[in-house]
């Protein structure tokens, strides 16, 4: 015990060097897990001049206190998410946890009885239920209506049982275990392989809720099994899950696999921000706990402290509010304000280097774990550590081996643009390749519609999955990116898109006046090479800086191509003429064209389209290259939605029929304000006179524009060779242009 | 001079007397309109030490000094609003009167020479001008395409002119007055009379720019002209305006005819107080002029201090966040931070008896005007005077008499509820008698529409009304309010409508947990009468206050009435079956209608529908009871819309066909919260169980509606007697009923 609290010392002194490493020695004895006994000791020691930690826990206390007068209630397992037996369950877990560290930190033996007395009720029962009654999931729990939830229960409770162990009689313990935690364990491991043994986030909760009662109550083989999977437990290599995806083709399984698959070396998850968030909830606990129990295994650090990358990369995929940028499936709103993101910035913080960056994060969360890592925070912010958050343009890849596709962020000023260029994200992929979504001041201006989901909202759908999000959100035309002759990319089949992923071309963020990301998709569209460019241009004669977004197709026959802007706000003007009809038409059958309507056409009056709308009392235009063939379909979202499960928001869509090679570029602004207090407008207007293709071979696309004012700009690209210290050389209206790298704008 | 000093001390030395009256002698020289020379010295030996003042100023500074810098530019008058030469002239005036009061405050020279120099450019110019080439006004200025505009210039250059009176040479006070002042002055009245003499918010800014003007040059036959019109200005009685309204009916005309008509004696401006904003400030400017200069007129203490109490009316007619109800024509977002509202609380403060809730509101401006009514705010500020202001329950009655209607305003913790059963408000009226709407923490939750109109957005028909305004914002289907036979009250023609006003029944707020507004209205449709009653409870079985609504109608012939409720945001659940059409249809032809899509019918499967929506993260639910022959009808605003200038809303609207009497009774719950960020859903469901009408003659009507959790309750209203004393007795369900007063809850 001494020598331990020495270590603990020497670690505390020796914090500034960034890269220790905590816990030398393993835990053992309990608490062990997230707590342990010295930081329990250090804890107490501090309390009451730790403010964002004392705040953290008298909200705690006052939370769980209020839950202990109302008493204990274990119902009997019937409702979906959503629904009374659901959310009892899922606050039980919530407050034992919080009750066995309000225990371990307040030493009152309240806590400790309430979490015992609601064990012994859920081990008195565990063992009379089969599965739960609602049939929907494709591995159905006992407590919920599907083992994820139950793999929740178990994460939270493990520590739960970690902090009562002491407290508790053995005759307690062995009845528990026996009852409760191994055929618990066994439940959602060994009977439903399905559920535990596959690489989706799914397994992470399986293989973290076994690993966490295992190290709770120190069984080895239970550890291998969350560690390596449940290798008794084969699977058909054809069978699908709920959302269409296969649930194990390559036999990969187990903890350690959850962590090499999904998270690319940037820490990028492959499914998106929405579920690493979720996900990253079980990653960073177990991973906390096997570092103290077992630090010999190095998982926080393992595949080059991915895990705690992982959690920088999260950041920086939310927007200026700390909203998570929306990619795949994905519920708005979703932010850095989550519980599982204060467990993962202080588990960052505490064991990744104390980097002061997130101490301004944990700060603005204004809540910290009641934990080691909490403590750290606590007194990191105490002592005035805290610097700025500074997103900046960032670059994630995507795939275990960071070589399939990436996402692209690229930021100046208000303005961050989302260009996804990745793999298909797993199950809850969509059929996307080479869309974006721009944002302004944490406002979406040109959105990704998300999912069609309303999660835990009973009424829809049990808070589940909708099918519109098969039919809308996951296809094609409901993103900002091409749609080739009205069908979704790959066919919107997921076995075919989970084999491919866009290529990086370029990704460039050295000069902040000219920030550049490329990406090739050639797999989409067989036959079809999409290139799309985005540029975000910072330029003195204009206030904001503004997007050059450049798409250009290549196939081997004509086509039609679709391509949509979902703009948020109201129209302001158009520069092209357009007829509503006297009612919507909808827009087509199937790949989510059954889901918009048509409700006016247009064609360009000239070789540009532009459109200047009004959102969040700002104005923006999205000014575009046309051709006279051009149709443009203004539209909305919400045909063929028996139940109004969508949401009735706008899209601009330029239709380019029988056409084999094209290039789409567009400009799209933020120019203008609006007040509706001083009721004026400052800058309506579009600072864009005219865009247009000057040049576009296999090799190089030129793309001019020229401002109100009358100045022109060049955008050159070379499309085959991005080196950045090849020289190229165009003539172009008889002026020589030259430069050197894969680039320029002039 | 010093007996003014004295004069001024004095009343410093008793400001606590809550009734004093500023400014007991008339002010001679200059400045002495708004700032005057006691009122300079004071601000000048305060400056520094008063916080609020000193960041007005030192903004007000750098805004002129910037300006200042930019150099001067009056461009010959070519646009509309939001045009470039209509912003210029309109900045002009704003920066001159602040370079004025500048001057006087900091003895700065610059800011003297800054206003001479373009006043004398616009001397040069004004004489070459004439009237503006736009011609789309029906009293079209020089400077501006509305004699409006020229006069909002006036009423600010007259300050100017003041401020740097004493700084110019005789010469050149003789050319302004000869070339600019007075030619501007009878350009808009004895050239305009159908502008200037008339009783409408146009004809308040030409007596105040008139009368402004006349004080600073000291003309008493112009400030007459001001006060009582152009009497030889005559005006055909039949004569209309751009907005339909009649231009002068019975020949009032006068700045004190436009304060005596247009308020009721609560201080309630009849066009709702998105125009009372905008004329508030004429109004009180001009007014806070005569008292300083002609104090014996009395204008701020005219009809009771109307004018003073319109400040307080507006502040009650604003939402938690300080926005403004919308009644009648009014854009959004509209707030008590708007310009002339720091004004008019500062004058309000300063002349009103220093009523300390109304520096709260200036706290939260963080703004007062540079003059001794904002010295007297920032004064108060700094000695901790506030208090807060405390929105209750009101009603404001309407007419000039308070005999016309009036807006009832409910509230209850984060609810208010806003019914209008007001007269019609000159031309800016809705044909809307009975509507209602309903707000949650400063959100709508029920909206009324607002206008059709993008205030100075230029490219949306010049910032101007749109055709929209009249066809759909105007009509009653816009409107949370019964359309008898798809056409609007008064047939949506004004002559008719302005001739009558709803009739206020009950408006009793004594009970918090009952507070009721009553109204009837029996002139909208011919033969038909109306009665709505709104209550607000407040139970203590409910987690929040909710909405009990029951509109009675009573017809000499069968009829089809449509009652629509339009909320904002996504339907989570409804009880009744619906299918939605293929496209939408077009709902109707005319008065509205023909503006709105049906997206789907449906029918009651039993004796109550409901609806479930979130909005803002709240769940909300309408329980209606329904007929079985009900229709009900899923709309959606936007058809006939050409140019996208109407927002695609929805609405629910309740069909009632071949019926002659009936009672529409209805509840509406915020009952429950939705977290992105945690994901969980509190109380997603309605608490009502079912409503329903048990009783219902001419003398009394009975609603009861149950809860989920069984509890049934009662509402009883006398329809014909609101005696407050008078014992009523009823048998329902064979149990004897009785009550004491015009209704009960039990």
């Amino acid at each position: 015990m001494s020598i331990l609290c020495i270590i603990f010392l020497i670690f505390f002194s020796c914090k500034d060097n960034s890269n220790n490493k905590n816990n030398l020695a393993a835990q053992s004895g309990h608490p062990s897990l997230i707590l342990t006994e010295q930081g329990v000791k250090q804890i107490r020691a501090n309390l009451g001049s730790i403010p964002i930690f004392d705040i953290s826990l008298s909200e705690t206390k006052a939370d769980v206190d209020a839950e202990i007068k109302n008493g204990i209630e274990v119902p009997i397992p019937k409702d979906y998410s959503g629904g009374y037996t659901h959310e009892r369950h899922k606050r039980n877990y919530i407050k034992m946890q919080k009750a066995g560290v309000l225990y371990q930190i307040l030493e009152d033996e309240t806590y400790a009885k309430y979490v015992r007395d609601m064990l012994l009720e859920y081990a008195a029962l565990y063992p009379t239920f089969s599965v739960h009654p609602k049939p929907r999931s494709y591995a159905r729990g006992k407590l919920f209506w599907q083992c994820l939830n139950d793999s929740n229960w178990l994460v939270y409770t493990s520590q739960a049982y970690d902090c009562i162990y002491d407290f508790l009689s053995e005759e307690e313990r062995n009845r528990l275990e026996t009852d409760l935690f191994r055929p618990f364990a066994d439940f959602i491991s060994k009977e439903n392989p399905k559920f535990f043994n596959r690489v989706h986030n799914h397994s992470t909760w399986g293989n973290a809720a076994v690993g966490m009662i295992a190290l709770a109550i120190d069984d080895d083989s239970l550890l291998q099994r969350a560690m390596y999977g449940y290798k008794e437990g084969k699977i058909d290599p054809e069978l699908k899950d709920d959302d269409g995806g296969y649930i194990n083709r390559d036999g990969k399984m187990g903890f350690l696999a959850n962590l090499d698959e999904p998270f690319s070396p940037d820490g990028y998850f492959t499914e998106g921000p929405y579920y690493q968030r979720y996900a990253s909830y079980p990653f960073l606990i177990f991973a906390q706990a096997l570092q103290n129990k077992k630090p010999e295994l190095n998982v926080l650090y393992h595949k080059d402290s991915v895990l705690l990358k992982s959690v920088n990369a999260l950041i920086n995929l939310s927007d200026a509010d700390g909203d998570f940028f929306v990619l795949n499936d994905a519920q708005k709103g979703m932010s850095l304000q989550t519980k599982s993101l204060v467990s993962a910035v202080d588990i960052a913080y505490h064991f990744g280097g104390n980097n002061p960056e997130l101490l301004s994060i944990a700060k603005s969360q204004n809540n910290v774990t009641l934990d080691d890592a909490g403590l750290a925070v606590a007194l990191g912010i105490k002592n005035g550590k805290d610097k700025p958050f500074s997103k900046k343009s960032i670059e994630l890849t995507d795939g275990a081996d960071g070589n399939q596709g990436a996402v692209g962020v690229l930021r100046n000023e208000n303005l961050e643009l989302v260009y996804k260029y990745t793999a298909h994200g797993l199950s809850h992929g969509h059929f996307d390749k080479l869309s974006f979504s721009l944002f302004e001041k944490g406002n979406e201006v040109v959105q990704d519609y998300g999912m069609a989901r309303y999660v835990n909202v009973e009424q829809k759908g049990g808070g589940n999955y909708l099918e519109e999000n098969k039919t809308w959100s996951k296809q094609t035309i409901s993103h900002n990116t091409i749609v080739q002759n009205e069908a979704s990319q790959f066919k919107g089949k997921y076995d075919i898109g989970s084999k491919h992923h866009s290529e990086k071309y370029i990704f460039d963020d050295s000069n902040n006046s000219v920030q550049v990301v490329s990406a090739k998709e050639s797999n989409a569209y067989p036959g079809t090479e999409l290139h799309r460019t985005m540029v975000l241009i910072e330029d003195k004669d204009y206030s904001n800086p503004f997007v050059l977004d450049i798409m250009r197709v290549k196939s081997n026959a004509p086509n039609q191509y679709d391509l949509p802007l979902y703009y948020l706000g109201q129209i302001v003007q158009t520069n092209f003429n357009y007829s509503k009809y006297d009612s919507p038409k909808v827009l087509g059958t199937k790949h989510g064209y059954q889901h918009l309507y048509e409700e006016a056409k247009g064609s360009p009056n000239q070789d540009n389209i532009k459109l200047t709308w009004l959102a969040n009392n700002t104005f923006y235009s999205y000014s575009a290259t046309a051709t006279a063939n051009d149709e443009v379909i203004l539209a909305r979202i919400g045909a063929n939605d028996p139940e109004y499960n969508l949401r009735a928001e706008p899209s601009l869509i330029i239709r380019r029929k029988d056409t084999q090679n094209t290039v789409f570029a567009s400009i799209i602004e933020s120019h203008g304000t609006y007040s509706p207090i001083s009721e004026s407008a400052l800058n309506a207007y579009s600072n864009i006179k005219s865009i247009k293709v000057v040049f576009d071979t296999d090799a190089y696309t030129v793309v001019q524009f020229e401002t109100t004012k009358g100045k022109t700009k060049v955008f050159a690209i070379s499309n085959m060779n991005a080196d950045k210290e090849i020289e190229h050389k165009l003539t172009i209206n008889n002026k020589a242009l030259i430069w050197k790298g894969a680039f320029t704008l002039k």
